[in-house]
């Protein structure tokens, strides 16, 4: 079973109460009602999870139903004047603290949060837009279209060469990391494409290497600030690699021992792992247990 | 080789270009360079495949470089005064005399021009905001903020109950399908949501199942406006169904023998199958195939 960061949301979503706003004025109104703690974007923990406080009052739009947990209504605060949210070392740090299920459901609410703030106006008429169903949409008063928060699809992948013990993948570095570390290859997934092409595309622009068999292994939402991670495996029958250097600085085959040593921080490591909570040190792990 | 409706486009992308004016504006200019042939996103056929003509005297930004097929540029109209495109019968009965790659270039270019048409005004600030890119973003000129085409996740997917013969799966048809047709269960994605977290949320919100073991299959564009279809199955324990009628007008439980006699379309099949260029016919080929 891979489980990997920001997955495993305890919230029961509630889907259907967003379009019953009386049943979503009554949840809301019910005693022990809950608010989750954020203080821009940055989330305060309690007891190694997220903290929550008693719902205040607030206007049906400034307020997003994120679901219910143990049957309690979970909420979190849409400010009418916050900016777009940034990432953090600080937020990361925090965020490492975490079980994996809490960081999905903080995913939840900042992308929703993030979007709110950045999508103030109608993108259809540049009318000022207001939020309906339960904060998961917005309304344009002035030409009625609604707006649903954005999630865009990213392929991260790792090109595989050769077959058993002889097998390599190729990781690359992008010259923010941080020093000596290495990771899968990843791109936006484009308008009219399928996972599939996507993958072939970006492992051919960014590597020069042509795809053959791709496969699927996992996925992740990724809130910096709305990704949807899809991690594939795609076999190559020739390994020279012509790098995009506008998109990466230098790209490595390396085998299941390698990518081992690189996770266990052993003497001599090739490189540093991708950090727990990415889903490419999910596909990195899963590819060395055999996927 | 799972192979989906509207996949398989024969477009290089030309990625560089796109942020490179120069070398757009020589390849716009150079002889040969190609236009799609659309009316109101109608396109016209030509020998079996999309039609093109040359392409004329277009400002940069009411043109979008679709990419290169066979070296010659390919590029589309943005039409400043367009409207969104609606759904045809006339154009589904168009595109199923298309081979899957010719609907995928279709795809790429109603996409885009449709985000085009919906996405004037900058959802940030209001203003009026302009093609940049290629026609593959929008620059607002009053903030600075740049757009990017949407593509939202839609999960579609199989509750598969009992295994080997006795296996079965689930299909449902929704009021608006043409009578006798059922379907693959499906619903968008949502921000903080893994595609498993999604294909689990949907098959226990319609029909009731509770997801185990869940299995990707394939993907696949659709333009209308412009998902990305994301095909799975997942095993259930429990073949106890309770519809939502909000969603769903019946559903029921098939064999691998009756959803081959469907699209055999023989005498006493139980069903209509989707449409042969709908990933939904896609997965339940595959699982009869074994998938
Ligand atoms: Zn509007
Ligand atoms: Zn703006």
């Amino acid at each position: 079973m891979i489980a990997p960061g920001f997955t495993g949301s305890p919230l029961d979503r509630s889907e259907p109460i967003r379009i019953d706003p009386a049943a979503e004025i009554a949840l809301a109104a019910a005693p022990g009602a809950l608010l989750l703690d954020l203080e821009e974007y940055m989330p305060r923990l309690a007891d190694g999870a997220l903290g929550w406080s008693p719902l205040p009052a607030l206007a049906p739009e400034e307020r997003v139903l994120l679901g219910t947990i143990d049957g309690i209504a979970r909420y979190a605060r849409i400010d009418p004047h916050a900016k777009g949210a940034r990432r953090s070392p600080e937020l990361f740090a925090l965020l490492t603290q975490l079980p994996a299920g809490e960081m999905a459901t903080y995913a939840t609410a900042r992308s929703l949060l993030d979007w709110h703030a950045r999508h103030r106006f109608c993108a259809n008429c540049g009318a000022a837009s207001q939020p309906i169903r339960a904060g998961w949409a917005r309304r344009c008063p002035s030409c009625g279209t609604e707006h649903f928060p954005r999630t865009d699809p990213v392929v991260i992948m790792l090109a595989e060469h050769g077959t058993a013990a002889e097998a390599r993948v190729l990781v690359g570095r992008q010259p923010m990391f941080d020093p000596g570390r290495y990771s899968a290859l990843a791109g936006f997934l484009e308008v009219g494409e399928s996972i599939e092409a996507a993958v072939a595309r970006e492992l051919f622009e960014e590597a020069g290497v042509v795809a053959g068999a791709i496969r699927y292994v996992a996925s992740q939402p990724w809130p910096f600030p709305s990704q949807l991670m899809i991690a594939c495996i795609a076999q190559v029958a020739d390994d020279t690699v012509k790098i995009d250097h506008h998109e990466l600085e230098d790209a490595m085959w390396v085998t299941r021992g390698e990518i081992a040593a690189a996770f266990n921080r052993a003497e001599g490591a090739r490189f540093n792992p991708p950090a727990p909570h990415a889903i490419a040190s999910t596909l990195l792990r899963a590819w060395v247990d055999g996927a």
